[in-house]
């Protein structure tokens, strides 16, 4: 699937990057759509994320601008005018209306957007604008993503098929930034604005709230969807099987590229899914899955391919989630390794050394305690992540 | 200074680690001193941590055992028998009560302690004590440590003179384990266990609290402090100017300690202090000063001596202290790099770049919101931070 009724979509080389390189794309509604959106929670946000958190609140839009090469992030007053302008570009060539226009940036922090080069790159798009141009759009927002990042979905809603269509940027870091998060969503659904805000949310708090490369959240983090209704459904507003449907739907597209996103992770050479279970609630099973997630000694450990269940859980223990050591056990996949807060010993060593050797996995710790569980993806820590991040200057 | 009035000391080589390196020692205090201890707070605690958490309610303490090579960690019911039994292994070769003997291990998590060399390594340091002998228990705590942490200090407490003696070792890793901070500091001060306690705990917060090298909280953390009142100062039994005189000095060796800590931080090549100021208050300072120095991105942007701000700012942004992008100052040293929380450009860029190519110095925060601060020392992520936790098994 490359494309979703309603919607058409273009990037062009607007030379913000290198020349020639896909650094603008607009995603166009060609109807009124209901927008939904979350944001960073970093207290310092770039100018487009703090206008997008305004401008979404209406549940309305019409096209989302996006550009690569700056990240107009802390960047003052001038930012925000440059953030404005750009949005209003879009709604003069696209023919909308301004506050209908979201917007979004990545790249180099601290130096205003080239406003010629975006404008008229944005002028480009709009007349090149296709059904099938959002995985032209999903190239513009690589930065340093070793691949392309895509999901697609269906479901039947009343009769109807629906289609969703998501792409996003990884963690990735380019001169002199910072760890940039985008996702931009796009579905034919007919849904109410608090529903889909609703089914967003949710989404993204158990996916992609729950990746982590290096626990840095960015200035600019978004993740913004469009639905345009042109799959002709009766429209969704409010509980019932209709919207479970939908919602099962968007959160498989969030799943699936948040995997992409920590499996991309800098440097990265495995993707691993840390899933706690039997916390006494949700709450403490995250808790207790990001600091596994997190911990450098754990994930210098897995690029080592090193069962070294002893650092996790240390990380465990200090994760603030209610733990009685005794009662832990840890698996690798299907592979016991500790039992009740003890290794099991050299041959449970080594089955859980060759499951630790593919490129993915599931490391389980069980607590004991209660029936509530979280699943967060992470990488590895390998020598290409400090060279990445450290040698780029030289 | 090589020894406190009232203490003697010894390490020996049991061959619990490697033939010939020291790996047991004891503290010895000649007369009944007053104890003080603060410990890890991970909820996975090794069986020496649960022990001396008893046993410091006394407030007394003769002696503290101490072995590297084995942390005595997640060893269950087994770990705790060999503690009790190593504490009373000490208290019957000095010839004092089971429940005033301290013990503390480091090194492998997951396998029970050699109870037999441990026990004659207890033995031949009960007969080597001397009054100089702390250095060498100082050699013995090592680990990964590239140096030996000691810190000595002396105060004037009602015309007496004070001597405070401190050893640590850092968070080293060995395999297979986790990162393991531990201090033993010995004074001759007269003072009551409550004071000491005070004191202690104080110092801990703003020294020991306050370093981080991985951010990993191992099972094994402990400081212990025993006074032996050899000094002959008036005891110090409550607030006030010898109080105070105390604890100033106290903190000088934690301090000291902590930044040598950080200092020798696996694979690093810089100590730095991050500082927060103008906070609404201390927790807020330290929350924002921990981001910067926790994150990852900023560790390899200290690594690769560039002046990435952005990286700082977005750690304090995403601290969850109340910030003001707007009013954000920050300084490397006295060069000022940041202004209303926008960069000053190139110049500014090119004088921090050479504060940067020092092997100390001083990240400045200024939120402009208050008076509190807070300082947290941290070092870099290098190359050989990944390589030391991760290749130790090729």
């Amino acid at each position: 699937m490359t494309s979703v009724k309603g919607f058409k979509a273009a990037a062009v080389a607007a030379g913000i990057r290198k020349a020639g390189r896909l650094d603008v794309g607009v995603i166009f509604s060609e109807t009124p759509a209901v927008a939904a959106g979350v944001f960073t929670t970093n207290a310092v946000k770039a100018a487009p994320v703090l206008l997008d958190m305004e401008r979404i609140k209406s549940g309305n839009g019409r096209a989302i601008v996006v550009n690569s090469g700056c990240a107009n992030a802390c960047t003052g007053e001038v930012g925000m005018r440059d953030a404005v302008a750009t949005a209003a570009k879009a709604a003069e060539v696209l023919g909308v209306s301004e506050t209908e226009v979201y917007i979004a940036s990545t790249g180099v922090i601290g130096q205003p957007l080239p406003m010629d080069r975006l404008s008229a790159g944005i002028e480009k798009a709009a007349t090149a604008l296709m059904a099938d141009g959002l995985d032209s759009v999903a190239n513009a927002i690589m930065t340093t993503d070793t691949f392309c990042k895509t999901a697609t979905a269906t479901c039947i809603i009343g009769g109807k098929e629906v289609a969703i269509y998501g792409m996003a940027k990884g963690a990735g870091m380019i001169h002199p930034n910072m760890a940039t998060m985008l996702s931009f969503i796009v579905t034919d659904a007919a849904i109410t604005a608090p529903m889909l805000d609703n089914a967003l949310k949710e989404s993204v708090r158990k996916t992609f709230n729950r990746v982590t490369v290096d626990g840095d959240t960015s200035t600019n983090d978004t993740v913004l969807l469009l639905a345009s209704g042109a799959a002709g459904n009766p429209p969704i507003a409010g509980p019932g099987s209709d919207f479970d449907t939908f919602s099962a739907s968007l959160h498989q597209i969030c799943l699936d590229l948040a995997r992409l996103i920590a499996k991309d992770g800098e440097g990265a050479t495995k993707l691993v899914e840390v899933r706690v279970t039997g916390a006494v609630d949700e709450a403490d099973a995250e808790k207790a899955a990001f600091a596994v997630a997190h911990s450098p000694l754990v994930k210098t450990a897995l690029f080592a391919e090193d069962a070294n269940w002893g650092r996790i859980l240390c990380a465990v223990g200090y994760s603030g989630a209610r733990v009685e050591q005794e009662k832990m056990k840890l698996f690798f996949d299907t592979a016991q390794m500790v039992e009740k807060g003890m290794g099991l010993g050299p041959e449970a060593e080594a089955a859980v050394s060759i499951i630790m050797k593919q490129k993915e996995f599931t490391i389980t710790v069980e607590l004991g305690l209660g029936n509530a569980s979280a699943s967060v993806w992470t990488c590895d820590f390998s020598f290409d992540y400090v060279k990445i991040n450290a040698e780029y200057r030289t």
